[in-house]
């Protein structure tokens, strides 16, 4: 439907809330209710919390993920293994990573993956800092953690070429059914690849 | 899952994001990692749009609709019908409304609805003012186009006796099955109603 607004104001902060991913006109409208009906207070504590960030927002200088001081809380933690590094795309993952407790060693953060569609050339990503940090030595493991898609296979395998001149070894996530699927519902590719890497019964 | 955040300021912008209604906090680490990766000046304008738009919003002194002036668009228009006011919830529901093309008069905004389990009274609606609009003489019709559910019967019932002294006609919307539903699908209540309720053929 033709929505005319009886407000430039109120039209102008549904436009701000419109351009986010994901929020159409009509959540864009609510949520702007929302915020008319809160206090002065809050209002202005959600515009502060948001510009804060932006403004004050740091990356650690070692994985690039984000964080409150020149080298994250990670990094810094004498109790992970820095052998082992968990190439990441973004923070989001970092944090899904984080959620399993099973990874105790250091992230590098990407910051995307390759696109040439998109523009997204290897230089746009955090990838010479990550040959560096496998150049100093001290890392014998890197996982490659990216998504099943086809940026990130492509990213995989740039990353690999680039890590095989050292001394490294290069894993990528284990793939196959996911854990509580039902095999009639597993898409053909998933289900031929995972019986063609089968794993020995345990 | 339990989610730890790398940053105390993104931490924060998420949970300002959080508190909007219907926004998870996967939904508001979403939104603000896309105000990362804007310019400062998007961000800046996102901010600014609401900040203002709470600072400077104004409602209309006859309708009590959002407008960005004292007496707004629609009220302020000699073409609309003076003689006939839908009384409304709320501003979604002016612009709902509106979209039909269908009401050529002018509003009135409650603000809400009776419910005295949330603590909404009577006198924290603008029915009062509605009445003293009436009161004044020039209106023909009162529409009361509010939602069918208890609240807003309930304020259709209080509306309904406070008008009934004035020599004004009150109608409430038609109530049926939708444009386009299938009878199988209809509730029993509406699908009874609407029997009882039958209109001629034309």
């Amino acid at each position: 439907m033709q929505i005319s607004y009886p407000s430039v104001l109120l039209e102008e902060a549904i436009q701000a809330f419109h351009q986010l991913p994901g929020i159409g006109k009509k959540t864009a409208l609510r949520l702007v209710l929302h915020l008319l009906r809160q206090d002065d207070e809050q209002v202005e504590a959600f515009c502060n919390a948001i510009a804060k960030l932006k403004k004050e927002v740091k990356y650690c200088q070692v994985c690039h993920n984000i964080s409150d001081t020149d080298i994250c809380n990670i990094c810094s933690n004498p109790q992970r293994d820095g052998q082992c590094i968990c190439v990441v795309e973004n923070i989001r993952e970092v944090m899904a990573v984080e959620a399993t407790q099973q990874f105790h060693g250091l992230y590098h953060v990407l910051g995307g993956l390759i696109a040439p569609m998109d523009g997204i050339g290897p230089n746009d990503l955090e990838i010479n800092s990550l040959v560096e940090r496998v150049a100093q030595g001290d890392v014998k493991e890197v996982i490659l953690a990216l998504s099943a898609t086809s940026e990130g296979d492509a990213t995989a395998f740039y990353i690999y070429r680039k890590l095989s001149a050292f001394p490294v070894s290069i894993s990528v996530l284990a793939r196959g059914i996911s854990v509580g699927d039902e095999l009639e519902y597993a898409d053909e590719l998933t289900l031929g690849r995972s019986i063609l890497n089968r794993t020995p019964f345990k």
